[in-house]
């Protein structure tokens, strides 16, 4: 009884029998994600998979291959590429709507159904309510059918479909660049192609297309799934210029003659265009006495270039070639006046080979070009030359074109440098002057640049006598002191004008205690302990501790304006709360509250003082300059400006530990314990004040505001809106999150000394 | 008419009518912040303010003064004062009965009702259920009480009401210790206060309960609303050491001989406590003559003093005095065998007074005041003394007690400078030899700890020979090298051993290159250029390739890695969305992720290798040990290693654009311009990738998390716990916010050269 025929029930690969809700009037099996479904649309626009409805407003429906198309009660007839998609994004296709991607969707008449889909083809048929068939070329198809075509290397077909139906031709490289590395399918048979395109007009064409774009990631973007997520396979080399050389090179190797206007194209297509090659190509073929058939002319080759490069552009770049043949030709095509060209061009043509060369050059405003041309022309015209490297700036350029030893080179050494002066780049005119020995000028530069040790240099290969380097030396002592470069200027003294006991006093003047007994010492001078280190030694121990106290006075200050600052925002703050308007200004309302509080003159207050210390007070003057929040009170920043200036109090005092370390050494090898301790315990209080109030300044709050947020695995709605009310106050939007770091003391540096604890 | 008297109703101060709601069987007037209200209680235990009910639970009421006595159904008598009081407050103060203040609230007997409070007093009448009466001192009145008579300075009213209900008596000082700046009432008022009291036992009692602590914050939180928050007055003088001392000079003003227990226990009190005086004083009672009747005997005084002290304590203190006759009398108070200190005192009877005292001191342990003594027992104890400083460390205060002209000094400095070295403290170490003049030890220290200025200032001061000097100065340089200090180094053997050549090559190797300049220029020898200066100048060139193209190396694989890591993250945060398991261990989910992809053998990778700049491995050496988060592919914070490690490389390559435009001048100067040329572009194309790839590390999502967190005004709970979950995952709970913060590249070096561009 096996033998007998039995109706089974249609199953699902999982092997449930499918019925479809309500009796379809149209039914077909295929393929979703490679399982088999049947589909099923009743008269009532219900359509289904397997038992499951997807769409309730599908007019009609038709399967060919992997596609689905459908029109629906809106007018509209979409395809979906059912091989990569579940069955839920097909519902959520149908019913959004939402993709209107011009591939998916497209508009139809009003009451069109689909008829069928012919084979092979990417046409559609469907049938107008008064009965009339229609055929549309729906793009989901064609792209599919294109992308086929392009796989199996059909080149023609895809490219007379993509002209007909208006496909941009890039898809013909962009389909597959990637396919084998490193080159890409259509560069690998771009000899396949042109033959099977066969047309010079096609190539062209395709060529005029041509954009750096990936038309698959733009335009095309494939409904298929298979999204290649890789980048381009060729990052570095731009894609236009890719494809042109390849079939440039294909069609040279093809049938260079009939392939010749394609081949300009290929030279002018690329960025920046070749167009001396196409020119020198255009002028090969009025020389070429090879009266092919099929050869193009140069007449109807320039003609073409003028059709793609304006006439001008073409024409400067005909004289650029030198050929006068090639210019004429060119210029005979323009509508330029004979009587304009024809004279320079016979001026030129008397020139002297080298001196012609420079002359077009720099009427194309070629300079480089046209100095090399030019240092060819011998001595006679090196003050032209000189005189169009300064109206340039070519100087890098020109000293190229002259050996270091000529008088060329240093002459032309002379006017960089100078002109390098007038930049104020002192020390790089400085250098030019040296290697070409203009010594003196040298000197003079780098004694601007505050070079010293290049300026000595100089001097020494100008051979000057003591007396004149030691008075070199005594005025760069004195500019380096200015810039408080002691150490450096004493160096001059001691060593250049053998003035060591002047060398000692600046070296006291900037603090270096230890150079300076190393020379006291060289020199034998104890006296000067007495009369000049140990007062100086004094002298700096009470600046330091004005210093400090200044730093701690200020510290103080603003730490407890800090405090004041929060905890008006802090009412604020809950006041807004208290009468709900989150998002009022609250800035406004800040400088109320505190102009009340306020005199606005204490502003003066925040100038640093500490005059006695020159260099560091420039330094403030620098990072004043930088501060961008206003430390004035009631101003809407003023917590951040606080942070800012704590901040800087902290660095200010942690960068004079080193130097008080210093400092407390000489005052307790020369016995003064008394002073070295007070400095010392000064300078631990301020650190110890400064380390416990850091946790205040920057409190573990306003840290992990820069951080974690008020969010945790424990808070609620309200505790998060609560916290943000008052995160939002407190602190607020700011630039430099690094304010909001505390600066940190360096335990590394253990600059107090036993004797003093 | 107007005489005929007229009921019209009571108003408000605004002027309305007030009608309480139901019938009042009790009402009263009172004052409620200044206003005149009237009150109401009816017989279902509503209690009205005017016309609005504050409480329904009050059982009876009794207004005193500025208060407000209720009984409550709760049995708890509650005490309010209406001064600063609003009636919201009020009403919920009675609601909420939160205040479980022991001076607001007490607990009564069910059924207690309020009959009347005694005026001019403290006590509240109650009457039981059963119809009996009972007194309660309400503590709020108690209080109010006490408060008004320390105001009006009746001490013996407050003090003896204070004693009987047991109020601690610290309020005498900490009711009012701002009164007048910068004493206090009761300061100022010392000599009232005792005469008042006029007892020795009272006035000891007060001394026993004195402490730091102010009771007006903790015990006794006023009522009245009138919290003081200013800080105590002395913020710097203790309290208890203040009162001690006011309140003895009060008592040896009115009568010492009376007071003499209380000024001890004044002296005792003190922290630390002054037993020695207290000795003092019971020992010059027993010396004293006057047989006052009053006068206490010395007996009676040590005994009391045994009673506040402990025996041994005072038997080492009464030592301490030197005073035998005291030490005596103390230890016959003691329960101390005579036979044992007996001996030991007439062993010290014999000796000479200083070397007494330093027996007594050096037995006390009192070390310093030991060596004082010691000091002045003439020079044949000078062995003993500098024994007991070594033994005690005690080098410091040694020091102190001989000038410095002085061979004991020399001789302790010695030993001082032996300890300093076995604690590895060089420096310091020469320091006291130097200026003990031990300058031989002083050179060997200086040496040891790299100071080599001090160390040549030594040798001078030895009167070393030339020869001895030129040795010296040649290890001191081979020592500097090591620590890459070539400009020292090269500073030593130009002036030192007058050996140029050498130093030239020492700052060649520093890459100092000035430096080498000026010295060939200074001694003429262009040679050197040659043989040695471009040869370096070059190399350096080369290892500065080397060093950026690793760095360059380095960035990118870090920096695509990072890439590919946030993108593991950000899945594994999807897929933790989609499960909804907010809450689950995600760093072990990532490291399976990852586990998965990695080969955990790429760590190798990240070691440096650029050992030809050993400075700058050293360096680097140092920063990986501070390094906290694992570079380890699939390390949880693997993201925050890259940071850091990205950070460092970026950070190492702004740090040689210094030394590379000083090197590039060098090849500029020397006309090498083609390897100028390449190290420009390369440093240059490495800065420019750093900083575009700046913005792509540090993102501006990562900088925001750090400052402003996913909520806006726009936010909703859903964006919230969004943005939260995905935050979560990317930015992992980290301790060094300065990671999220990008490094800067500073603009300000102009170091690129202006012929190599």
């Amino acid at each position: 009884d096996t033998s007998t025929p039995v109706l089974e029930p249609w199953r699902t690969s999982d092997g449930s029998a499918v019925q479809f809700p309500y009796p379809c009037v149209q039914t077909s099996i295929t393929r979703i994600s490679g399982e088999e479904m049947i589909l099923g649309l009743t008269d009532r626009c219900r359509f289904f998979v397997n038992d499951i409805e997807v769409a309730s407003n599908i007019t009609s429906f038709a399967t060919y291959n992997e596609f689905l198309l459908v029109t629906t009660n809106s007018h509209t007839c979409q395809c979906f590429c059912l091989k990569n998609i579940s069955v839920k994004a097909l519902q959520a296709g149908l019913s959004s709507a939402a993709a209107h991607d011009s591939e998916t969707l497209r508009k139809v008449e009003r009451g069109s159904r689909i008829i069928t889909v012919v084979p092979q083809d990417t046409k559609v048929v469907l049938q107008m309510p008064r009965g009339n068939l229609e055929t549309v070329h729906h793009r989901a198809l064609v792209l599919a059918q294109i992308r086929k075509w392009l796989d199996r290397l059909m080149f023609r077909e895809a490219f007379q479909c993509m002209r007909k139906l208006r496909i941009n031709l890039n898809l013909l490289y962009d389909h597959n660049p990637k396919a084998s590395m490193p080159s890409s399918v259509f560069l690998e048979n771009t000899e396949t192609f042109i033959r099977q395109i066969d047309s010079v007009n096609y190539i062209n064409l395709f060529f005029t297309e041509l954009k750096e774009e990936d038309f698959t990631k733009s335009m095309y973007l494939s409904l298929s799934g298979s999204s290649d997520a890789q980048p381009r396979q060729h990052p570095d080399q731009k894609k236009v210029n890719l494809v042109c050389d390849v079939m440039r090179v294909a069609m040279e190797h093809i049938d260079p003659q009939r392939y010749c206007l394609s081949i300009l194209t290929a030279h002018v297509k690329k960025s920046p265009p070749e167009l001396e090659i196409a020119l020198q190509k255009v002028h090969d073929l009025r020389e070429s006495i090879t009266p092919d058939v099929k050869a193009v002319s140069a007449e109807e080759a320039l003609k073409y270039l003028l059709f793609l490069v304006d006439v001008n552009e073409l024409y400067d770049y005909s004289l650029g070639t030198y050929d006068f043949d090639l210019v004429i030709m060119v210029a005979e095509k323009s509508q330029k006046d004979p009587k304009e060209y024809l004279p320079f061009l016979n001026t030129l043509r008397k020139m002297e080979t080298n001196y012609q060369r420079y002359t077009i050059d720099r009427h194309l405003k070629r300079y480089t070009k046209a100095l090399g041309h030019l240092s060819k022309c011998g001595p006679e015209h090196f003050s032209e030359f000189l005189n169009l490297v300064k109206d340039q700036n070519q100087y890098c350029e020109a000293l190229k074109l002259y050996s270091s030893s000529t008088q060329e080179y240093k002459d032309i050494s002379d006017a960089y440098g100078e002109y390098l002066i007038q930049k104020q780049l002192y020390e790089q005119a400085a250098l030019i002057f040296a290697r070409a020995g203009i010594f003196a000028k040298a000197l003079d530069a780098f004694q601007n640049s505050g070079s010293w040790q290049q300026a000595l240099c100089m001097a020494s290969r100008l051979g000057y006598t003591k007396d004149k380097l030691s008075s070199l030396a005594r005025s760069m002592a004195g500019k380096l002191v200015e810039q408080r470069k002691h150490a450096e200027a004493a160096i001059l003294l001691e060593q250049y004008t053998q003035d060591y006991e002047e060398a000692v006093l600046l070296l006291l003047e900037g603090t270096l205690w230890e150079e300076a007994l190393r020379l006291i010492h060289k020199y034998g001078r104890l006296d000067i302990l007495e009369t000049n280190f140990k007062p100086a030694v004094l002298e700096a121990q009470k600046s330091q501790l004005i210093f400090l106290d200044s730093q701690k006075t200020a510290f103080l200050r603003h730490k407890s304006r800090l405090q004041v600052v929060r905890e008006l925002k802090e009412k604020a703050c809950e006041s807004l709360q208290d009468y709900e308007m989150p998002n009022c200004p609250e800035l406004d309302l800040f400088s109320e509250t505190s102009s009340v509080v306020t005199a606005s003159d204490m502003n003066s207050k925040y100038s640093h003082s500490n005059s006695r210390i020159s260099a560091r007070s420039s330094k403030n003057r620098r990072k004043a300059e930088r501060k961008r929040y206003s430390l004035k009170e009631g101003s809407p920043f003023e917590d951040m400006a606080l942070l800012e200036v704590l901040g800087e109090n902290i660095r200010a005092v942690e960068a004079v530990k080193g130097d008080i370390h210093i400092l407390l050494k000489q005052l307790v090898l020369f016995g003064y314990d008394e002073q070295a301790g007070a400095l010392q315990q000064v300078l631990e209080e301020v650190l110890q004040l400064m380390e416990t109030s850091i946790p205040e300044i920057w409190t573990p709050d306003l840290q992990q505001s820069s951080l974690n947020p008020v969010l945790g695995p424990s808070s609620t709605a309200n505790s998060i809106m609560a916290a943000y009310q008052q995160k939002r106050m407190v602190t607020p939007v700011v630039q430099d999150p690094e304010l909001l770091i505390p600066p940190k003391l360096s335990k590394n540096l253990q600059w107090k000394l036993h004797l003093l604890q």
